[in-house]
């Protein structure tokens, strides 16, 4: 089957997308039966290319490194917004990877509610619309018939929500529990190394791990997103952000992690949500850990899931939870997902 | 949708899904839309439940405890073997859980060609024919249509098939390897605290962990069958039981476990297959393994596995590795995916 996709945002995401759809085009269409055409590339500010024949990706990933889509060749160039790209695009999927903003996720909002109500199917890994209205996107989709996916959402591409759907369909998650930002792992445990606070979120700076703005990562905001999503998607929670106790890693000293691994434990920033009666409790703060915890051996960058189920007792699972062509590769899982109901 | 079930043996496995069946009935028919009505018990030696109705699973198991099916009421009892059950049971799904037998599978063997020739579906946590056989069961599968599901013969109800079907589909496997058996892992933790290999290896058997004769599990059989079973289905080896080099942890002293201690280093059984040119090597062997090693912390009988791709780079996933409940879970997944794969 063909898929033609429009891709709304072409930051590392879209591009790590794009890149994985030219290296495993043979894969994909031999082992999977899916050819996904890219006719559409939306950015906000350095133009939209449109090709109903199916755009050249390697040449557009390389037109993006030059600040502008102009160097694409032919009249592919338009001068559509991200809602008309949606429109005039004709295309079969939106992949909607702009900037997450957890105040109102405009514009993503505007373009998933475009895009859901034309009658196609939304894929995405930015987290604002899904942490801010995940129930109301998910019956819009519904009332149109397609199908909304964000595993790149949490934990980017190592997957969590497809384990929760596929794996663990049958089972009554009573917890969930993890480590859901990397930024803010990498520095405690350049802490535990000897570093200072200071010294060890400047290094994430360096690093790429941080913004020059860490607040989103530091105070939780990140990881509070995650927590909402992963609530109300996998355990029918209705929670909003401001649901949620937030505490962030600025408070923890270089005394603190050296107490705790006195005594065996590990300072991790940890979200999670519990079930309490009727109620889910949520929160993301700072917590000592146990050496024996799953959690505890989660270093640098990386990123862990712990399900408490019925049945299974505790299930975990870890790996990367950034980087462009991860979260790249969530939406590629997403797009075969949608292959597989379709086909 | 109804699915009639024949259950081909009734060990803790299958009781373990009946249970489920009972408790969870509710659950899979308002959240899922399922119903699994089964229809037929065949046991070697306590008789063989068939009623077209639908047996009653809480007495069908009360009557097990007795040590024969007799005590079931009304005239459900039938002198069929196994595959007289498959065949007249008009069951569309078989979940065969007689005991493994890695020499030539049977009788669980006869039973699947029976099952997938009759157009019977088949969901197994019986490792003997899927590590014996899977291409040409799977082939037989096909032709006649019907699925074959096995999510049950590796860690149990820890969702590994279906994590690398779903999540990981599109990623390029080049090797998996994992604490795949909890009885030796146990062994291992235990000795790490000091215990003698014997005197481990006893408290595993008065737990129940270990057989009277554990050689399945010290010698490396149950893991060396899940590593065939892993290295054929999810990197399309073609590897025989014999193909695997084999080594157990009998040869492992408190010496050597009390070395690897100081060297902050810790004994696992490892099982492995990995990608070598165009060949898959796969192996069963006491594994020094570094304590940063997500592998290093899974303790007690838990099981682990790691899947090393090209995109995600390390996914490790560690759950229970066994258990009558937790296995029987496997099996009620396999029938959820087999829901989804036909609605």
């Amino acid at each position: 089957m063909i898929y033609t996709l429009a891709l709304v945002g072409f930051g590392t995401v879209s591009q790590g997308l794009a890149g994985l759809l030219v290296d495993k085009a043979d894969v994909l269409a031999q082992q999977h039966g899916a050819t996904f055409r890219v006719t559409t590339i939306a950015t906000r500010s350095r133009g939209t290319l449109h090709d109903p024949a199916g755009l050249d990706l390697s040449v557009a990933l390389q037109a993006a490194q030059t600040g502008s889509l102009d160097a694409y060749p032919g009249d592919c160039l338009k001068r559509w917004d991200g809602v008309q790209a949606i429109r005039r695009s004709g295309a079969q999927v939106v992949v909607e990877n702009t900037p997450t903003n957890l105040d109102d996720a405009e514009p993503a909002m505007t373009h998933f509610k475009t895009a859901l109500e034309g009658g196609q199917h939304v894929i995405t890994a930015n987290k604002g619309p899904i942490a801010l209205a995940y129930k109301a996107l998910e019956q819009l989709a519904q009332k149109h018939h397609v199908h909304l996916l964000f595993e790149g959402t949490v934990l980017s591409g190592t997957p969590i929500l497809s384990l929760a759907r596929c794996g663990l369909g049958g089972c009554h998650i009573s917890q969930i529990k993890g480590i859901l930002n990397g930024t803010t792992n990498y520095i405690l445990s350049q802490m535990e190394e000897g570093m200072g606070y200071d010294e060890a979120l400047e290094r994430a700076q360096a690093l790429g791990f941080a913004e020059a703005d860490p607040s989103a990562d530091v105070d939780g905001w990140d990881a509070l997103a995650k927590v909402v999503i992963l609530a109300n998607v996998l355990m029918g929670a209705n929670l909003s952000v401001g649901d949620v106790e937030r505490e962030g890693i600025a408070g923890i000293t270089a005394a603190d992690v050296a107490r705790a691994k006195a005594e065996n434990r590990r300072w991790k920033l940890i979200g999670s949500a519990r079930r309490d009666g009727e109620t889910i409790k949520a929160s993301v703060q700072p917590t000592l850990i146990p050496l024996d915890d799953p959690l505890a051996g989660v270093g640098a960058a990386m990123n862990a899931l712990t399900f408490c189920t019925d049945v299974l007792q505790s299930v975990t699972i870890r790996g990367v939870g950034a980087g462009g062509p991860q979260t790249g590769f969530a939406v590629l899982s997403d797009l075969l997902e949608l292959h597989r109901r379709l086909s």
